[in-house]
């Protein structure tokens, strides 16, 4: 996934199914930027998308995704790295496909539990309505795209209602709606909703 | 790995093994920020480091670890998080343990030279005397403790110029021996330089 931020409109190289693509989605769309996709049948992709919603934070700051508040700050990036750097590396396709289809399942739950089970104790202390307070932050545009791994790879949600309430809360906003893997121009018809 | 942010004298829970314990000294010492450690056998730490040095970067701004310019800074950060990201959380000793003995040279080794080819590629247009331009940064915190972890999993690096020209320049600097893993509090004896 590649945002190339060219004038007047941005081009997003984007995968409807990879959630390192719909954490910009959203950032785009919370940010009403107008962009052209380009899907691309991307295997493979690094953490970059930090890069790219901090860069669009810089350069596009209204509504803000980071709060002012540096210890704030902190904790939406804290949050923000353990599932981008955590947990979402560790269950992507290349790493899935070297694992071997036997062992997949079990791989992936295993790096999503263990990633929930600190992120559940970091939300009690940290989240508002959302992640980190009141304020749609970039640690949200990291959590709904996760819980949808999870769901997809079957891990039993009932240990983290803190996790499940703000994704929940989440989805319901029209940012985390247009941006969805099933609204994608590159999603497969009969993933479509 | 963990960072207490209290006055006067911060405390950094720290491994001295984990690259990412390691990021985080050398942001320290570039930043002539005195701080006590308290040493943690730490087998599992998640990418939370990049947050410490964004929340550093904000309260202690000089030297700066991010260039003004936001597309520099974006380079930056699509480096720092390929490596706390894309290459590092697959070679960690959790994961490593899960993959099994037998596996774990060739395992670390698929993901640290598949990281490196993008890297080396990335850094052939961003680099100066260091990663990006002629200024340490963020970035390059993330280089060192990754190329000596790929020396430990015996990579060839004969194929990353790039990466091996400023790797050895910045260990040229006292921020980047100070921090080294062979000098810290828990370095065992054996391991001592």
């Amino acid at each position: 996934m590649y945002l190339h931020a060219v004038s007047p409109q941005p081009i997003l190289y984007s995968y409807f199914r990879s959630s390192c693509s719909w954490r910009v989605r959203i950032a785009l769309a919370l940010k009403s930027i107008d962009y052209e996709t380009i899907p691309i049948n991307l295997i493979k992709d690094g953490g970059q998308q930090l890069a790219i919603i901090e860069y669009l934070e810089e350069t596009r700051p209204t509504p803000r995704l980071l709060p002012q508040d540096p210890k704030k700050r902190a904790h939406v990036r804290m949050i923000s790295d353990l599932i981008a750097g955590g947990i979402q590396p560790l269950q992507n396709l290349s790493v899935l496909k070297q694992v071997g289809q036997e062992n997949q399942l079990t791989w992936a739950q295993k790096a999503i539990t263990s990633g929930f089970n600190a992120l559940e104790q970091i939300l009690q202390s940290t989240a508002g309505r959302y992640c980190v307070g009141d304020e749609v932050s970039m640690a949200d545009l990291c959590l709904v795209p996760q819980v949808a791994n999870a769901e997809r790879f079957k891990v039993d949600l009932t240990p983290y209602p803190t996790i499940s309430r703000i994704n929940k809360t989440l989805l319901a906003l029209e940012a985390f709606q247009v941006s969805h893997p099933c609204r994608q121009p590159d999603t497969p018809p009969e993933l479509r909703a």
